[in-house]
């Protein structure tokens, strides 16, 4: 099956149905036309979906394996997603499951292992915690910003609500939150990183992580989903040293298995951190759906970033849960403290560091 | 309630639990924060979001409208999304059902009225066909547009699977497609559109238009979904003259209602015209959701194409149902055709023109 790569389906279906129905889709994801119309030889060897295996995955679903043929694709993350499931999205019975990637989507240039070596972090989790509200000026985002750093925490992200609003512009907000961080820095003596968030089209988001570089940074985070596969791909392309973050924002709104999109695909473009709802929060994913989203990140040396509702008290169980392969991003919990922002902080970072790591992860 | 504008979400819950899940709802799409972590009067005033409306929607649902500050969203249409749906996305009791959009987002340039001026045709609808399958030769793929055109076909259309793989590169394909429907053009004297597909980034997709005009071109297509809401946003904004029409790929995110999403979004965003799947073929829009996707494009001078196993047998049905300002796009059924592929075209661009409208549309 050379010059293929498989994709697997989940399809609802009868038994009776479900062979034509797995032909329909390697049919729609390739050449989208009644086959006995082609007269090419060609495409009808090598161009049009094949049908590698069907198997019952339980209760009226069968898990379909199709091989796609690689020249379909080419380079291009947002054609890969196309040929993926681009038509097959709009039909409601079947579910993106999962994709032996073609090598050249091979992840991040920069990762995981890159954040262990310049943060020094090794042995235990990452914490990190968002500048929230947007709409608060510029000079407040700067000292939330520094209170965290002061704390002691690995990382300080842009909330993914932080765009190029009017009260905190891009080009003002980034150097203002890197200078206020290196000032905790230089008390701290711990390279706390600051990952702005990334917003607009693809020559907007070049300006920004060009200032980013200016500032000194070397992590940034899009939104995929929002953003366009391609956007993310050639922008890992053109900054190498820099760590891209993955936010999933608008990611629940298809149907893609979260372990594939957000674990597998993102990372595969160039994500070399993967930020994902967290299980037990105010999401809906389950901790077998958080775990093999984890998994896959690590695999292609993406940090996972499980988020959302996250709370100081459940450290010690998310961190049982993750191993030290992780960060552990606590956001509004952490803003509750008000003034006691840098104690609750430094109270975070303790727990990561102390925690037994050892028997998983 | 100067400042904020409508978002209607369609929310899963009791009766009892309505109204804590609304300003849930409304806290997740702007602060995400807890509100009592706040401690800026102008934030909790102007940017957090604020319930308008609670209204049963039937069976378990209710229609929550959110007012959102337009200080959050800015100008940009990604950064517009993310504050629609982008984290409730990933929530799974809410559906993004409606917006009454910013003024900003105001629609395609050109879309509707100038297809209508630019092709000459006034009371009856559109049609068009697609260049497939991906993978034919080049010189294959431009004498099937040449014989589409020779039929009498307003538009002809890449297939959505055509990229730039290297059976079809869009540097080659764009003016070899382009030269055969010109010559086409020549012999009917109907200005047929080819409307080719761009795929990539936005410099390639910029670079791809650019050489479409070069090509007398003034029609184009792409994915929003798979794109970015921006990239569409943007190439809407430096090509003021192409009618961009959004391909539905990647959109059947089972979470925002379709008509909004095809129907409302791309056109906000600059598609002049908004392809989707048609009820009774092969995918899930009911008759509703069709009728709803057309109007609201429209709505917006943005020319309604449903397409997706379409058959010549069915003109005089869906014409009834759509009445004259859409395009009728049938793809794998004319090609079933093969040797008589110009007759075919002829016949259905006949039909299209001798329908009886008026009882419609």
């Amino acid at each position: 099956m050379s010059g293929r790569f498989s994709v697997t389906y989940l399809v609802r279906s009868d038994a009776a149905g479900i062979e034509a129905r797995a032909r329909g889709i390697a049919v729609e994801q390739s050449v989208e036309m009644p086959v006995e119309a082609i007269d090419d030889a060609a495409v009808l060897s090598d161009i049009v979906g094949v049908v590698e295996a069907i198997e019952p995955a339980g209760e009226g679903v069968f898990a379909v394996r199709i091989g796609l043929a690689l020249d379909t694709v080419g380079t291009d993350a947002g054609q890969l997603t196309n040929m993926l499931f681009g038509n097959t999205s709009l039909q409601d019975d079947v579910v993106l499951h999962d994709v032996d990637l073609p090598p050249l989507f091979g992840g991040p240039s920069k990762g995981l292992a890159a954040l262990r070596s310049r943060l020094g972090v090794t042995g235990r989790a990452f914490t990190g915690s968002a500048l929230k509200p947007q709409g608060l000026p510029l000079e407040r985002l700067a000292l939330l910003a520094e209170r965290f750093a002061l704390g002691g925490l690995d990382f300080i992200k842009d909330d993914h609500g932080l765009a190029d609003q009017h009260y905190s512009r891009a080009a003002k907000r980034i150097p203002a939150v890197a200078e206020a961080v290196a000032r905790a820095i230089r008390v701290t003596g711990h390279p706390t990183r600051y990952i702005p968030s990334l917003s607009g089209d693809l020559d907007a988001m070049r300006a920004q992580l060009l200032l980013a570089r200016d500032c000194g940074l070397d992590c940034a985070m899009l939104a995929p989903m929002i953003a366009g596969f391609s956007t993310l791909q050639t922008l890992a392309g053109e900054f190498p040293d820099f760590v891209l973050f993955a936010h999933p924002a608008l990611g629940g709104a298809a149907r893609i298995s979260p372990d594939l999109l957000i674990g597998k695909l993102f990372p595969a473009f160039g994500a070399g951190g993967a930020i994902f709802p967290n299980y037990g929060g105010r999401f809906g994913y389950s901790t077998d759906t958080c775990h093999r989203l984890a998994e896959n990140a690590r695999a292609a040396d993406s940090l996972p970033v499980p988020a959302g509702g996250m709370t100081l008290a459940r450290t010690t169980e998310i961190l049982d849960f993750y191993g030290p392969d992780t960060m552990l991003l606590i956001g509004g919990n952490l803003l509750m403290a008000r003034e006691r922002i840098t104690e609750e902080a430094a109270q975070f970072a303790q727990a990561v560091a102390d925690h037994p790591y050892g028997q998983r992860g």
